[in-house]
């Protein structure tokens, strides 16, 4: 069986720029990084809410207009709003400059990240870890990747311009907020960019179902940018053949495959174990 | 953010019955598992599709009917139906009493399961791995989490009585087909289960954002029963008390926790990791 939802290419565009729940948007508004066009909230909203809602619009200049409940599910087509919604713009992705800024850099972030909350610490770099998503099509298992690459510090996640769902409002909720943390980098040619990387220094793995080498048994200690392929047809051949390490994660049952987002943050995770242990 | 899809709870009977697509349909007739009531292909179907269909409705007593593709779509309400569809019955999971034959068992698979397909073999016997699923909401999770259950060779995923999403076709189509191939079951008490699990010597291990201690350095080599806890409250206070062991997997960025599906893939690979490595 193929995946279960078919790529929504033709979503209606209030899916596409319309950002509803308290959490959401007051926390997006407040990260400052996504332009908010205009928000909407019901006039018989919390009084709290409401007044977080309109000095945190007055302090980002953004325009506020009360209505009610009724408008705000006609213009969102989302049932759950929470009484909030938020127009947004389109989604400020860097670019290729920024990615060579760090790309080979050597002022590597702690492993003493890894010590938070009293947990077990480690001393010494931390080495990179880029995420490159090649087309990805579903917007819940493109927000689990992104809210996965903010739990692993990744350093970077990278798209590209064609065929790849955009950072939606749907993507930003199955992210779970992580595009307001995220350093998202989004280039014209992955294949240039991957031989950038390799060229300073990164390995560049790619899950393959057709690798003999297990992704436990291979060595992610280094940099490393982790390649995610379109759940339809996996990694394009010009990326794969610019991949260092061609890694297989084992399959013991019927299926010959994992959901992409649960595959990535088996690599993910794995990388990150590798380099914070001996 | 919370998730970005709110559970399905009022779904359409057309949604929870009608399984569809070529592939998706021909292999669960043939796993001969799940009961079909009945199938509509449509009549303008490539030749040799119909072929299979009509032999195999035939030697497994289906009705078919050849019906044109609006009929499908009206039916299914699902426009990829692929000019096939299949009335689905209930799923038929296992019970308490299967389960018991199974829980404390000795006669474990072979690790020789993991050199599949070449790869790197090892003797000895392979601990079990049991998922326990605690009100999981989202059919696309759940869905994942089998195709992963199914991946790592898990001895059985349990899940409760209520609040639990069924197995529809939706999951079923997000487990890419592991519903025909798992083992499933179904009790009344997911606690007095545990109860009895932990008895037999199994671990039980939940993942909690709380517990000071990572995943990756805690033994997990035994027979272990991991607990899945609902996307919205997490693991319930009764099964959470009932777990012998509570591990953090580490959240280095802004958000606290990972999507169900990817934490759940981390664990269990870690799992199988564990006990098939020194």
């Amino acid at each position: 069986m193929s995946s279960s939802r078919p790529p929504k290419k033709f979503a209606a565009s209030h899916q596409r720029s319309w950002l509803w729940g308290h959490h959401a948007v007051l926390e997006t508004v407040r990260a400052g990084r996504w332009p908010v066009m205009e928000l909407f909230a019901d006039r018989t909203l919390n009084r709290d809410v409401l007044k977080q809602v309109t000095e945190l619009a007055g302090r980002h200049g953004i325009r506020l207009e009360l209505v009610d409940a009724k408008r705000l599910e006609q213009l969102s087509n989302q049932p759950d709003h929470q009484g909030l919604l938020a127009r947004m713009g389109e989604f400020p992705c860097k670019g290729l400059p920024e990615l060579h800024e760090i790309i080979g850099q050597t002022d590597q972030h702690q492993t003493k990240a890894f010590s938070a909350k009293g947990k077990k610490a480690k001393s010494g770099n931390l080495p990179k870890l880029f995420v490159v998503c090649d087309r990805l099509q579903d917007a819940h298992n493109f927000g689990a990747i992104l809210r996965c690459c903010d739990a692993v510090k990744a350093d970077g996640v990278i798209v590209g311009e064609r065929s790849q769902v955009a950072i939606t409002p749907h993507v930003a909720r199955a992210s779970s907020g992580a595009v307001n943390h995220l350093e998202i980098y989004r280039v014209a040619s992955l294949s240039q960019l991957l031989e950038q990387m390799k060229e300073a220094g990164t390995s560049i793995v790619a899950a393959s179902e057709k690798s003999k080498t297990l992704h436990w048994d291979t060595e992610l200690k280094g940099d490393v940018a982790l390649v995610i392929g379109s759940e339809a047809t996996g990694i394009a051949p010009e990326l794969l053949e610019r991949c260092t390490l061609q890694v297989a994660i084992p399959m013991l049952g019927g299926v010959s495959s994992l959901n992409a987002a649960v595959a990535a943050g088996i690599l993910m995770y794995e990388c990150r174990r590798q380099q914070t242990h001996e």
